[in-house]
């Protein structure tokens, strides 16, 4: 045993003990009559003083030569401290040094150790063992390690069994992009691996299994954008002899256990609300409702009137930004650049300012009197002091536009508080999605959801009004899980194929093996995955994913620490039967 | 819901509660007047009973109709059995069925789905998800889970930090070969899947994650011989300023704990042995000893004599076969004929009876009297009633040959008793171990593998004597685990390196990062891991580990379930960049 504690938890109880503790310098300061050094280690900083009148004279010079990140171990006495930081566990008391051993010595670090680094992001990485010795980045990492703990204690207590899948799978053209593997034993074949274990846990709801989770990587061979990694933790989970109440209820369970435990916090019952209110009245499928600004549809009261804008538009759709009334003209003015930066791409924006004496004023109050902006008012929920915006046009692009204002200024008003955690969830999502550039429908979730029995007439007449059994849980404004009730017979699944334009031969090969299993007996399944990664960022409460993965890659894919992905031999090549073209 | 409980859980406090189950029909006995169905799921099976007196006429016909498989919801009384089956948890009582719904059909199981199957090796994996319905393998799933939640709990209450490390990470030629991943955004490069977190882990232990562990899928691309698979799962830890005994502590302590909880038994604490000394007792370095039958050197008491066979061997070496001086002249023959099959080598086998009343008649009494026997008899420990069988021959090839003779003794006197656990350490392994096919030394652990400070020295002289801080531990004959303690400065590194035949630029390439990342202070760390499927299997009593693993790959490699792997599109080749050969 290189210590006798850690360097967390020594106090004022451990006065006049000997101990010893080993671990990294993480500053020195060195009076010349007296050296403090801050030993550092996953638990915490423990101060050491080296005084040149009680220490032997070989430490002390040796205690001279220490630098940043050298990794030391000393024994010595538990002293109390003379001035005393009540900001430290550790702070009452130092450690008075009588031995020392320097057990490596480091090189000058390429950016601070320090919660607040100087190190910029792509050196943070390529010395990623660094970055990970930092507070920020460790501590990410131990509560990523305690949020899965209490999934896997909270579902296996509720009698879930975790499966391992394989990672060696088949290839199939549905969806993202696989990874493939080359097979060596099988010239000319290829595993891929696994977007999600998908069809593999609902054969082991076929199998009897009943329930399954299982917190495992998946890979998705797409472009990366911001805060997407080509691997990627789901909890994965599944149920037999369900329905769609008692998925949500389980999970709902799991994310309330989660929040009480990791957080501390009791939230209520989840509200539940269609993907058709959610698109009407936050122009998002993933809501975030940690603040009102709820959408106020103004075709009624602002179109037939005089002005042209609105009486042409598709919708007429606004949203009442609390106590901005206030705001000045530049301040407006600014809002309108926002919404027409070509990211959101708006053409306009009109505003009322609903004032504190009951009054509002408009920039469009030559076409609106007094009663016809207090029917605006009325349908945004607009107070007194709000600033009420509108936007019009086309209506999914118009609510996609001032979604993204609403999620904007919100930022701005300062009501996306980390520590605020508003769950919901989403149900009845559309069965498909028209893709203009293949001209056809695609499964919106994936091709097994099944559809709402009420609205398979539908899948002929109008594709795209079929409603799914389908599900996401929706926190601060993330998609943190989705799922669905699985088809489970083979005639319904065949027919999704085919509405999927997949051909008979096509559906057989790439997923015969599910259908023959729906012939032997498969019971009523379905379950969600949670995205791991984006779950431990918003409970931990922070923005990127970045600090809770250990070794994340970059934006092409390459991991800059170990030099990944790299050329490799001419033998394996020719062992697995490719050439580089 | 689809149940209100579930096969498993109803007994005698349920009577005339009115519920519902869903379920599979495992059987049924239609008796003309009276119809039995078995219902079973994941938690056990419950007599229904339809009675054409009691039950509506719709329902009693309906059931006529169930075949095996089918999956059904019943709603109905529980009422107690006439004839009880003490057998079952649920064999006091029956379900008077009032409802009956058929959840999903089935065709005819392919083989039965009882605790013995009819089905052969190939059927069951190609209809995994049927095999998986059977008792031995699903419960074998269940306690795999049982033991990966115990490990975690272990470990995680010991402060350990469960971290994910990448999957798609760097090929390197050292070791067996990796399976790799053609990038598709990085022309010409390809990842590798990890055929363990080794540097990952020794990274983290440099970040100061102190305490790390992971239960990790890893993947080597070898030709698969019986019970070893593509890909399979590692119990993978690390500590940092921790020294070997440290180690061993805490994963003893672990695999204590797992044998307590889960088997319920106590073990003392492991017996400690070196590779040397395993070699020459056992002709193994992983021992199985749940018996005895230690090895007898006998080049003393046996050379030196008339019989020139011995003479002229480099080893003579024995062991006491338990009770077996009774085996006749047609048993010994046969044991005579095992060791010389070519799969074991022996060219002869000398056998000496140590007769009840304490005369010893062996084969070759004509060269030894019973002075020299009793000498045999007490360098092997036989006693009255064994029998000694002794090998003689180039000293390696003679253990071996041994080893293996001890082991089939074992199994067929029944001394391999599953339910039997001993479990030890065997630590100083060699460093290294020379290949005769590339001519040169090779880690025999791996290069991370620190040489004992004593036999540094030796490196240049005698580099097959070099000892290493490595370690094994071995329950009932299989390595379940083993680790080392770790290089952790650049300069040992760098050397090991070089004795491993790596040029400095092929370390630099390939382990660079490593080699980097020891110059900016890690501490001394080391770690091992446990063979996940293998631990699995013997705790639960099992020779092979296929029940074990939910979705087994066949010899081949193939999943012949969903026939994996399988050609890809040319346009995924081509965006690999990639070409068959």
């Amino acid at each position: 045993m290189y210590r006798s504690h850690n360097c967390g938890e020594l106090n004022a109880s451990h006065i006049n003990t000997e101990v010893t503790l080993a671990g990294w310098v993480q500053k020195t300061r060195d009076k010349g009559f007296m050296i403090w050094v801050d030993l550092r280690d996953r638990y915490g900083i423990t101060q050491l003083i080296f005084d040149s009148e009680r220490t032997d004279a070989a430490v002390f010079e040796m205690a001279k030569t220490l630098g940043r990140e050298f990794v030391i171990q000393v024994k010595g006495t538990v002293i109390e401290r003379e001035s005393k930081n009540k900001n430290m566990s550790t702070g009452d008391i130092e450690i008075l040094v009588s031995e020392l051993s320097l057990l490596n010595a480091a090189l000058t670090p390429p950016f601070t150790i320090e919660d607040e680094t100087d190190g910029g992001e792509d050196i943070r990485m390529k010395y990623r063992y660094l970055d990970i010795r930092r507070n920020p980045v460790k501590n990410s990492l131990l509560f990523r390690h305690k949020v899965t703990m209490e999934v896997r204690k909270y579902l296996s207590d509720l009698d879930f069994c975790e499966v391992e899948t394989p990672y060696l799978i088949k290839s199939t053209p549905e969806g993202a992009r696989d990874f493939v593997v080359p097979s060596r034993m099988n010239e000319g074949q290829f595993y891929a691996l696994p977007q999600s274990p998908q069809t593999f846990k609902q054969l082991l709801m076929v199998g009897g299994m009943d329930k399954y989770f299982q917190i495992v990587k998946c890979f998705r061979d797409e472009d990366l954008r911001a805060d997407r990694q080509p691997e990627f933790t789901q909890i994965d989970c599944e149920m037999a002899f369900v329905e769609q109440e008692d998925i949500l209820n389980v999970f709902e369970g799991l994310t309330r256990h989660l929040l009480k435990e990791i957080k501390g916090i009791e939230v209520d019952k989840f509200p539940r609300i269609t993907y058709d209110y959610a698109m009407k009245t936050y122009g998002n499928d993933k809501p975030d409702i940690r603040f009102g600004m709820e959408f106020g549809e103004l075709n009624e009261v602002a179109q037939h009137k005089e002005f042209a804008v609105f009486n042409n538009a598709e919708l007429v759709v606004g949203i009442a930004a609390p106590g901005c009334a206030s705001y000045t003209r530049k301040e407006i003015d600014n809002l309108i650049d926002w919404v027409k930066r070509p990211q959101i791409g708006a053409t306009g924006m009109v505003y009322a300012k609903y004032e504190l004496d009951g009054s509002i004023k408009s920039s469009v109050d030559k076409f609106y009197d007094q009663d016809d902006l207090q029917n605006w008012a009325k349908a945004t929920g607009a107070k007194p002091g709000d600033l009420i915006l509108v936007l019009s046009g086309p209506a999914n692009k118009t609510r996609t536009q001032l979604s993204a204002l609403r999620m904007e200024l919100a930022t701005r008003l300062g009501l996306r508080n980390p520590e605020v955690f508003a769950p919901l969830w989403v149900v009845d999502f559309p069965l498909l999605e028209f893709d203009e550039e293949s001209g056809r429908y695609h499964a919106m979730h994936h091709p097994f959801t099944s559809p709402k029995p009420e609205d398979i007439a539908l899948l002929e007449t109008e594709p795209g009004n079929v409603r799914a059994n389908a599900y996401d849980m929706v926190l601060n404004g993330n998609e943190i899980g989705g799922g669905s009730i699985r088809i489970h017979d083979k005639a319904t699944q065949q027919l999704m194929f085919k509405y999927l334009g997949f051909t008979e031969e096509e559906a057989r090969n790439q997923f015969g093996f599910l259908m023959d299993a729906f012939q032997f007996g498969a019971p009523p399944h379905g379950g969600l995955a949670f995205g791991l990664d984006r779950l431990v960022a918003i409970l931990g409460g922070q923005e990127t994913i970045r600090d809770f993965i250990a070794f994340p890659k970059n934006n092409s894919g390459r991991d800059v620490m170990i030099d990944a992905p790299s050329a490799i031999d001419d033998k394996q090549l020719e062992e697995l039967h490719i050439r580089l073209k």
